[in-house]
């Protein structure tokens, strides 16, 4: 059975949310941040990158956050969670998954993960001043390409819907106003009122 | 037909290897960072992000390195460029290549694109100056995960191992001793003896 190792209010959420889509069984491990058990060498043996999610299945663990959406939708196809026969389509949700990945959540972690990247307290603290204007950036390019919806690729719900939904669970706190991303926001809110999204949260948050 | 932009000496490299390993009928376009072309309206029309690569096909434009990899090993199955049937083995090849996206590469560009993340001259010296380590930190986790070989997979040849050995070009730039990472250097070497490797660097010197 998979087991999944998370950490609430994360991007591990997408994952959680998409194998609770996909009708998956699983178990979680709840990882606490605040107790900094993602750098102890328990997590570390499963995944040396001291992060999360991780998701361990029968034949090793994954890790990446587009890397295991994409293996969810390819291990329960009857979801119909991505269009994995069309190269053309495939590689444009995995485009859309990776600037999230790459470059919105990268511009996101300056705001609380600056020492990965420098070393001085006047340096972090400008990091996070920037923040607001990286992340409402990404924003800005993600808005203008959103099509009518209802969902990240139009008429088909797929394993961009979770992870859009939770970046933008951080946009209050990164200094973005959600108002001036009308498109992105509804789709929060559509998201927001999905059943296994409000079970996955409520998961998490118990 | 497809089209690459691409700028030689960048991340475009893996994307123009795999076009070759392929056997791929495309043409390429220069984007010339030294006159800022990435950022002029005539490329931000076929690249809103204003970033290389881009590649264009008859049903629109591909963005993100692993998404294009995995494109063009999806396109060209006879090429037998990734495990396409197997979710599991796939899911690795891409979190392999999304940790070279998202972490090794963020992790370089806080040497040249600091900007992107702070304001002050202090702050991006500060970043410039923690690339040796943040840069070395990944080449320790990729080495310690690397298998015998003789490629990133293993046994077979994948999309992984254009975009480790493209990345891998940085190292000595990025302040990153070669030495500390057998494999890694083994890799690279192999790499640069394969024809299509020579011929995709040759045609992006010329
Ligand atoms: N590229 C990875 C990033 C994973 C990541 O950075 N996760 C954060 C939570 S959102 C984390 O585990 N941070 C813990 C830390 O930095 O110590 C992915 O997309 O899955
Ligand atoms: N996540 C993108 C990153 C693309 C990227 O940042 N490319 C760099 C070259 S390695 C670029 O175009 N930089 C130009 C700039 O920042 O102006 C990918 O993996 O393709």
């Amino acid at each position: 059975m998979l087991r999944l190792y998370y950490t609430a209010d994360t991007c591990s959420l997408a994952s959680h949310i998409a194998l609770n889509d996909a009708g998956a069984e699983y178990t979680t491990v709840r990882i606490s941040f605040a107790a900094e058990e993602q750098r102890k060498p328990e997590y570390l043996a499963i995944n040396p990158k001291g992060r999360v999610p991780a998701l361990v299945t029968d034949r090793g663990v994954l890790t990446e956050t587009p890397a295991i959406l994409a293996f969810i939708a390819q291990s329960y196809p009857k979801a119909r969670m991505a269009p994995l026969d069309d190269p053309f389509r495939l590689a444009q949700v995995q485009a859309f998954n990776l600037y999230l990945c790459a470059t919105l959540h990268v511009a996101h972690s300056h705001r609380m993960r600056g020492s990965r990247w420098a070393d001085e307290a006047a340096s972090i603290a400008d990091m996070q001043r920037k923040v607001p204007e990286s992340v409402g950036a990404c924003y800005r390019l993600i808005e203008d390409s959103l099509p009518a919806g209802p969902w990240v690729m139009g008429e088909a719900y797929t394993i961009c819907d979770p992870y859009l939904f939770t970046m933008a669970q951080w946009m209050e706190a990164d200094g973005v106003d959600p108002a001036r991303f009308p498109k992105v926001s509804d789709h929060r809110r559509r998201m927001s009122e999905r059943p296994q999204v409000r079970a996955t949260i409520e998961e998490e948050l118990t």
